[in-house]
This record gives C-alpha cells, sequence and structure tokens, in this order.
C-alpha cells in the first residue's frame, strides 16, 4: 500500500524531519512519500495560510492516483482542502485534523488541542464547532512556537507539556490531540508524562489511511467510482 | 462610502445582472463597484469551487483598501475566503452568507436556506454548524438549477418557491434565505407569495457593510489597525 | 426615516444623557426620538423589572406607527416585550440584546457580555440559551454598579474594563458585549484599550433597524401587514 | 398544605372547569384555590397575552403568603412572569411548563408538546431552546382550538389524538405533553388511546410544589428567606 | 404507599445510615424499605461497578411488585440498571440521579454534581452528556472521600462545602446536586452554608416516587401494563 | 497481532455465521477469535439484554491479555459494557459502535443508523446524545427483524435496504451505520445499491484495534499500565 502524505507546507526540511518518524507506526508493506508543495505557504498558521495552501494541496491530490498511490493524508491539523479533496479523488482522502480529533472521542469525555500559536486558535474552535465536537472540547490553547521552530523538540516539548498540564488538571481534559503534526515526535515522551492519550494527528491520519484502503473494506466505504 | 463587492464568479454576466439589484437597497451615498475575478471559477458550487475562488477573492479584498473602498463584500453565501479576509484586510468584509444566516435569527425561531443544487448542501450545512447555529436551523434544501441558470428569474423564483413552501408548510421554517446571491432579485416576489420574510444574502452584506463602516460605530468595532 | 427609541427606564434623565450618544452614529437623514415610559421602573435589572417593564414598552410600540416613526428600537439589553412587540407592531421593531449579540457572531468566534450587577446575569444566560447561541457564549460577567450608576463614565469604563480584560485574556473572549444599552458611551474608550470590538447594544439596534427600513430591503423582510 | 393556582386568564369559567381535575390528583391534606387574575387576558396564547399575563400574575404571586398559602403554581404552560416570581415570592412557586417539560425527560428521550393554536408554536420552541432541552424535543404541533373553545373536551380530545399520534407515528415521539393547563381533564383519554405517557401540565405543577414544600426537603431547596 | 428503596450497595451499614434521613421528607402514609443487594459491590463509583450492580438492582426491581411495593426508587446518583428496570417492571421506577439532576433545571440556569472521587466524574459527564442538559451543567468536581467514608459526616460537609463553594464562586454554579445518595444527610447543612439549592438525589427520587403513583395521574404517565 | 472479539450473545451459531466476514478485511498477520459468553443472553436487543450482557461481557475481556490476545473488540452496537472494560483491561478495548459511529464523521455530515427492532432505538438515541454527537445524526430507523433473524441475509439486505433508502432519501442521510455487528455481511451489496458509505460495526472496530495496537503509537494512546 503506498500513501501520499501532502504537507501544507512548502519546506524539505519538515519533510525530511518528518519522515522517520511517520514511518515508525506503518503497518508492514505500507509505504509513504511526504510532498511538499513548492507553491505552500511555508508553514499554515494563519486563514490566510489555509487559503493559500488549499489548491496546492488539492492539485497534489488530484495528481495521487495517476502517481500510484492508494491514498492520500492531508498532514495538516487544519486540514485545509480536505472536503474539496474528498470530493474530487478517486482514492481515500484522510486528513489529519479530523482523525486526531474524532479518534480523541474513543479515549475520553473531554479533548484539548494544543496549538503552535494563538493564530490559529480561532480556526480550530471552528473547525470543533463545525464538526459539531463542541459539547467534547474541553480547552484550545496555544504554546508560542511558530511551526518552523517546532523541531526544536526540547523546547517544543517542555512548551506542549506546561500547557497540555493545564489542560488536564486545571481544565477537566482527558485527552490530548497535538495540534500540528510537527509536534508528532514529542507524543510518545508527552504521553510519558502526562499519563493521559496523546495524540499525534500525523499519525492518526496514516492509520486511518491504512484501515480505509484495506481491501474487503474500502468498497463499503467508498462505494462510489474510488477503485 | 464606497463598498466593493466581489463575487465568487468569474462571470461579467453575472456582474452586470446583478447591479441594479445590488443598487436599489443602498442608502444615498453608498456607491458601489461589483468585481468578477478573472481567475475564479465560473461559479461557486461544490467544496472545490470554494478553494479555487478563495485565494482569487482574498487577492481582491487585499487591493481594496488602495483602490480607494471604504469596505467590501464577500458576494457569495458559502463566504470563501471570509476568515482570511478579516484577518488580512485593513478595511471591514462582511460575508453574504453570514449576514444573511446571523439576520435570520432576528426574524423567526427557525431558518431554512435554498441551496442552487444538491452539490453545495453539505457545504451549507457544514458552514451553519460552524456558525453554532444548528438548533435554529430547519432544513437545507435544494433547487436543481446551477447558478448560471439562476438568472432564468420565472424559472427561479417557480423553483424557490416551491421548496421554499415545502420548508415553510412541513418543516417548521419562519424565514427563508436565498443560498446564492445570484437569487437577490427573486426576493421580493418570494416573500410576497409566501408571507414569510426572505433575506437575500448579497444585500444582507451590503446593508451590514454600511452600518459598520458609519463613522461613530466603525471605531469600536475595528479597534486594531481598520484605519 | 423617524425611530423610536423606547427605553426600559423611566428616567428622563437617561434620555438626555443618552441622546448624544445614539445620535453620533446615525446615517444621514436618520431621526431618533428617546422615550422613557413614566411607568416603567427606573431601570431593568430583575426579572421582575422585566416584566413591570414589557407592557408599558409593548404599550409605547402600538402607539409609534401612529405618531409618524418608521420604526421602533427597544433600548434595554435584555429586550423586555420584544416578541409581543414584533409580533403586534406594524413598523419594525429591533432590539438592543438581540442586535447586539446577533452581530458579536461577526466579529469573533466567542462572546462575552458584561452586565450592571450579578442579579440580571441569569436572565442574559437563560436570553444566550433561547437564541440558541450557548456554544458561541464565552462568559457573562458583572460590575457591581446598578444601572443609575452608570453615567458615572469613568467609574464604568474601569470596571467594565477590568471585568472585559478577565474575559478576554482568561475565557477565550474575541468580542464584547456591553451588558446594557447606559454603558454605550464607553464603547469607544474601551475597544481603544482592549483591542477587541465592542458592541454597544443601542448602537446595534439602530444600525439594524435604519438597515431594515431601507426601502427596497424592507418588503422583502416584512412582508405581512408592515407598511 | 394550601397551594394557590393561579391562571394565565380572567376567566371564572376556566377556574370553575378546572377544579375538579386539579383536585383528583392531590396528596391528602393538600388544598388548592385556583385564581384568574381579573386584568389578565381572556387567555394567555400569544406573545403579546404572555406581556400583558405577566404582571398581572407576579402581583398574585406577591399576596400569596400573606393569604396563607404554602405554595404557588403558575397554571400555564408558558409560564408567563414565572422568574421573576420565583425571585420575588417568599414562599415556593412552580411554573406548569417547567415542571411538565422536564418531567417529561425521565419518560422518553424525546417529547412532543401539542399547542391550541399556531400562535404560541414560536413561544413554545424558544421556550424549550431557553430550558437548553432542544435536543430532547421531538416536535411542537398545533391543533386548531383557541383556548376558550379547549373546554369542549370531545373536540379536544379528537384533534390533540390526531396531531400526537402524528407525532409518535412520524416524528419519534415517545412522550407527549400537553399545551395547555386547560387539556388537562383529556390527559387520562388520550394516555389510554395512544399507549405513550401524556404529561398534563397543571398537575404536573401541583405535585411538584406538593414535593417542594414537604418539610424536610424544602429548607434544602430553599435556602434563602422562603420560610 | 410502599416504596421499595434499592441501594447499588451490598452494605447493610449504609440501609442502617440512610433510613432515617430518607424517611424525614416523606408524605403521611409513604412507607419505605431499604434493600442493599447482597451481590452488589460494596459501593458503586466507577464503571465497573455498575455494570455489577446493575443486574442486581434489576432483580430487586422485578420482584418489587410481587413483594407489595407501588413503586421502587434506584437510590444511586448513577443510575446503574434504570432504563432497563424502566422498560422491565410494572410498578414506577424512579432514579436517584436522574430525578436530582431534572429538578435542578427547577431551581437555577447552571448545576454542578459534587462527586465522591475523581473516579465516577467521566461517568457523571457521559450522564449529563446522554440526558441533553450539557448546556445546563457548570461543572462536577469530586472531593477524596470513598463512599464508604461519606458517613463521616463532618469531613464529608467540609469537604464538599469546599468543592460546591468553589463551584458556586468560580465557576457560575446555581444549584449543588450531591454526586452521591449517602451524602443525603448533609444537603441541609449545606444549603444553609451556601445559601443555594442543593438536591439530594435520594430525597428526589423519593418525592418523585411518591408524586408519580398518586391514583389520578399515574394513570396517564404510565399507560402501558403499569397497573 | 490477536483479537479477541466478544459477542454479546450467546450464540455458537453467530459465532460460526460472522467469523469469516469479520476476517476478510484484516491486514496480513491479523488473528481472531470470536467468543460467545454461555450466559449472555442470545441476542442484546433490549436495555435488560445490555444489563445482563454486561457483567459477561466485562468478564470475558478481564482474561483477554493472560490469554494471550493483544487487543479485545466487543462486538455489537450497543457497546454493553465497554466504559468499564476500558477502565479495568490491560490491553486496548474497541466498541463496535464507538467505532461505526465515530468513523462516521469522517464520511459525511449526517449519519443514520439502522436497528434490528424498534425495542433498540431508545439505547441508541440515548449513546448518540452521550457522545456529543445529536447534531450529525439525521436519523435512527428500524427494521423489523430480531438479531437472531438477520442470518437470512437476503431478507435482512431488502428491509436495511429499504429504510436506509428512506434515511438517504428522505433524511438527509450521508452515511449509513449497520445498527447490529449481525449485519456486517450485508454491508458490501447495501453500499453498492444506495451509493453511500455503509458502516459495518464489528469490521469497523476491528480495524481500529490493529491500528491502535501499532507498536509505536500503542504507547502514546495508552500511557498507563497497558503494557
Amino acid at each position: 500500500m503506498k500513501i501520499k502524505v501532502i504537507l501544507a507546507s512548502s519546506s524539505q526540511e519538515i519533510v525530511k524531519s518528518q519522515l522517520e518518524d511517520r514511518k515508525k507506526s506503518l503497518a508492514a508493506g505500507t509505504e509513504i512519500t511526504i510532498v511538499a508543495p513548492p507553491l505552500c505557504p511555508p508553514s499554515t498558521e494563519t486563514e490566510r495560510d489555509e487559503v493559500l495552501a488549499a489548491p496546492q494541496i488539492l492539485s497534489e491530490v488530484m495528481k495521487a492516483k495517476d502517481e500510484g498511490f492508494d491514498a492520500v493524508t492531508i498532514d495538516c491539523v487544519l486540514d485545509p482542502g480536505l472536503k474539496a479533496a474528498k470530493q474530487a479523488s478517486q482514492i481515500p482522502v484522510v486528513g489529519a485534523g479530523e482523525s486526531a480529533i474524532t479518534l480523541a472521542l474513543l479515549f475520553g469525555e473531554r479533548f484539548s488541542v494544543i496549538m503552535p500559536t494563538a493564530a490559529s486558535i480561532g480556526s480550530m474552535v471552528a473547525r470543533i464547532r463545525q464538526m459539531g465536537l463542541w459539547n467534547r472540547l474541553a480547552a484550545v490553547r496555544a504554546i508560542d512556537l511558530p511551526v518552523l521552530a517546532l523541531e526544536d523538540y526540547q523546547e517544543t516539548v517542555k512548551a506542549v507539556e506546561r500547557e497540555a498540564r493545564h489542560a488536564v488538571e486545571q481544565e477537566d481534559t482527558d485527552v490530548i490531540v497535538l495540534g500540528c503534526t510537527v509536534m508528532g515526535p514529542i507524543a510518545d515522551t508527552l504521553a510519558d508524562r502526562l499519563g493521559v492519550p496523546v495524540i499525534d494527528p500525523g499519525t492518526a491520519a496514516l492509520k486511518m489511511a491504512e484501515a480505509f484502503v484495506s481491501p474487503a473494506w474500502r468498497s463499503t466505504l467508498y462505494p462510489e467510482g474510488n477503485s
């Protein structure tokens, strides 16, 4: 099974830094290629970034079947262009945000999301309300590190732990959703320190894609044209 | 006061057909210019259209202040690029969809939206849930006329009346929101026939823009930088 | 255009103190008259005040058309008698509370309301739930100044700023709604100090009334009998 | 225990016709007096009726303690003046609407309310949303009999049965709430014919009043001043 | 009237300690028997306790009619087995949790529940969401005393007062619901100290049972087979 | 990877009839064992069945780790005992109902569930409200075939297709969730006929279990003790 992982970033550095982390949770036989669309913004943090990233991501999705992929993940917690991609694609498309938030429902009564910067809190709040999950949300909090600084994992884990701990201890949070796929590599350390489930959206999307593509199941989930 | 009305369509025909209708509800002294971004899709009906229209609209919004406008309306009920435009613009930006749906709350307990085609029902449903207004919604229904056919007003009024009447008589609807700004010219006839308020989103956005720009009020609504 | 502004207060002092403030945001050609029904309570802060104010306000609304007005605003954030007035009036009626809270939806994901005293928090909470806007509310807070003391604007701005700042910094608030129309004159200073939109309900109602009465639009919004 | 039952009607005929029905579910030792405030509207069906009835009811509530009553019920499903009465009264006040709707939650997943006329549907819908119970509501339906015609019980039972059956068979209703206290006498026949619980609001309020006044419990429910 | 009170506990000590408290709010003529099913867990605090308690409680409910009882209360705020008991029983069954939470709606806009230990917070949160009452909930808090320690009333009242006061003063709580029926005896002291209504679930269920069984009302509430 | 599939049924016939169907969507290397607890009811359709099935299922879950399993699925759409099992188990536990309903969110705006008989509609409605997903639900409908008759797949597919088609064409449904794991084998035919995604809960739970157990991911999802 070949999955195309599309970043909402033009950064080749992020491609490199994420590849090993994304690979480590895959089933035997799953191969992934991470793509950073060159005309995307360097990172997707504001509503404007989402608007500019979405057509680039959509364009990468549209090519994926002909490139030989079995599924696509949009590797950004804000899911830019996701619904359009689902409508237009001939192979399964899974968003990192929708996967992480949806799976969080299985791990506790209330989840919180920790975003990189305050600029994307509104976007995430609107997304959760759009998903109809307002009454499962504990809090959306932000650390103060832009996406491109998140690869300093020591700094990131420290900042996320502080906000996540506040969410758990003061705001009735049972599950933490990481608010950026670039935070993926810290999930393990964070879960260990906090003692609550921590959902890494990039991995969540990949595991959903693996599941939805499994041969006998796929035809019941994608009855129209996705062949 | 000069307002830039940005269509989510590249069609110069729509510019022409809508201009007189949009003008007729304006306050003395309000001037409008309708713009159809040339790289927009011909009409915005699917999620893919929204993704492709949004950057074009955003780009038109960004130029508006320098072009001498006092405010911008995004003249599409799906509000493509609206939040990004609000974040990025230095003058007030108002969406047709957000204005129509929000004002509907003042005219009855439950509203329904009549979309041009079934392709945009999902998008509207998600939008209303995102606005947190699910429990004020009666129904989202569709006629079967693509946007570019809506200018046949006789056909359009007939089709919208049929669906709107069903919404009013069978689905507890108090207010009708027209699901496309191109339907604007039928609002009057429709309200007269149905006997319930009918909200035309293009006009709703213009009247909100006029209100928000009024000098003494504006500074309380746009305290940061919008000058 | 002539608009009758009906206070939920019998106080002629409030009429005088508010007139200039209400006028400053009006369109050219809009004239207003502020009325303090003599049998109203001095101010409307408790549920009991609302019950006693409502018939007085309703009675003022019923006379408005014959007095030559084009529209009425009920100038109290608790909207006493509003629904009855809308049902019974032959000209448009707009409430200060419904206008301010509805417009707040266009200026951010979550709004907070700052009431004069704790006695009206429950009433406001119930009102927001009735409007179906629970999931857009951040907080309802109160300063400790009765309505009749609000005209000490220095004291009022200090107290409201303190509570509003708490709402913005600790409770995820994007927009402040002033919880009493008598607070209107402080909106400007407050927005400037806080850097977030501040909605003055008295002005919000007047601007909505101006918009709804505009000739070509009015017939689509008030199809039955309002002539 | 003496309970004052306050109608939202000035009709002495209703007093007479309801007395026996209200009495039949009371505990041994409970005495009731039904009062029809002379300045009330003849019946309370519109928002305007509610506004006019509320101060009359409030005034009757305020006298009740000195008249020797232990509790008050507001015998109207629209609960006019209820919150003000609770705030102002020194003895327990229970509303027929709040009691019936709240108890309906114990008898099924979704309830429907059958109103006398369509004029009060909006009021009931707003009330249920205000109570936060929107997602427990199946439907609000209306027969076409004004309150003062409801005492023709044969006609009433026929009309209510038709709407209630529709709610049960087509709209997922588990419990019927009668939408007017004057419908009380038909509850028994209706429940028998439909085979689902039918809640009579006048009785619901009386049984709640009896419960809340019971000596050892009352002090925990009314800790402040109600003595 | 004879009511069977079924504990979700096998403890005969709890039977003894609760009997006097439960009796003190009953109407003249109501007799109760408290039963502790011997195969129940000693107390019901975790989801696992609920699963193990439910069949024991159900079995006690099924015998109650033949034992001569007129109604049953399930004396546990988590309502284990309640829906099954209602489906299966031939006499009215009332849950302590559903009664307390439902009645709380009549005493304020927002209620909070104080649980014995954090282990049952999730269960209570899920229950309130299931009841559709999420938007009436202020907070679910826990003291740190297991159920079997709650009979030390001095310790219990101190701990519950601390959490309840926090809920009232910091979390917009109007009404306190005690999160365990064994806390019943402290309701009075607590309400007195806090000055807000405090709802004791065991008593709430008993008063509801008394009300629902009253002869003329019962047939409308239990039309099918409950005879 | 070895997964224990626990039925909410004592029927060995169901074990046999489901085994091949459950196997066909599994990843290479996943082995399953289906268990029918002998003291379970023959099928779980009423609230009473749930109460009786839950301790049997819990007991099977508790043994699973020592039996050498890596994960457990509770193969019943009503998820009896699920939360207790999650709390008590040392290996991952996934419910068929929670998995199917949660994944449905990724495949459309509104889902409907088709239950075997009307007896379980209330239970499913309460479950969806408990999950906080009320505003994503289109309808819960029932065919009229008890679980033990569902293995007549021709009859079942005909009955489910009729109800599902009604949900899709009349009730705004985008995704169908099968209301019983025994319906699994019809998912493919049904999706093909209806042209919308059809989610088979038994498979959904197995695919989630496979995903959650994947080595590098598992430690972030189950940080406490599940080893």
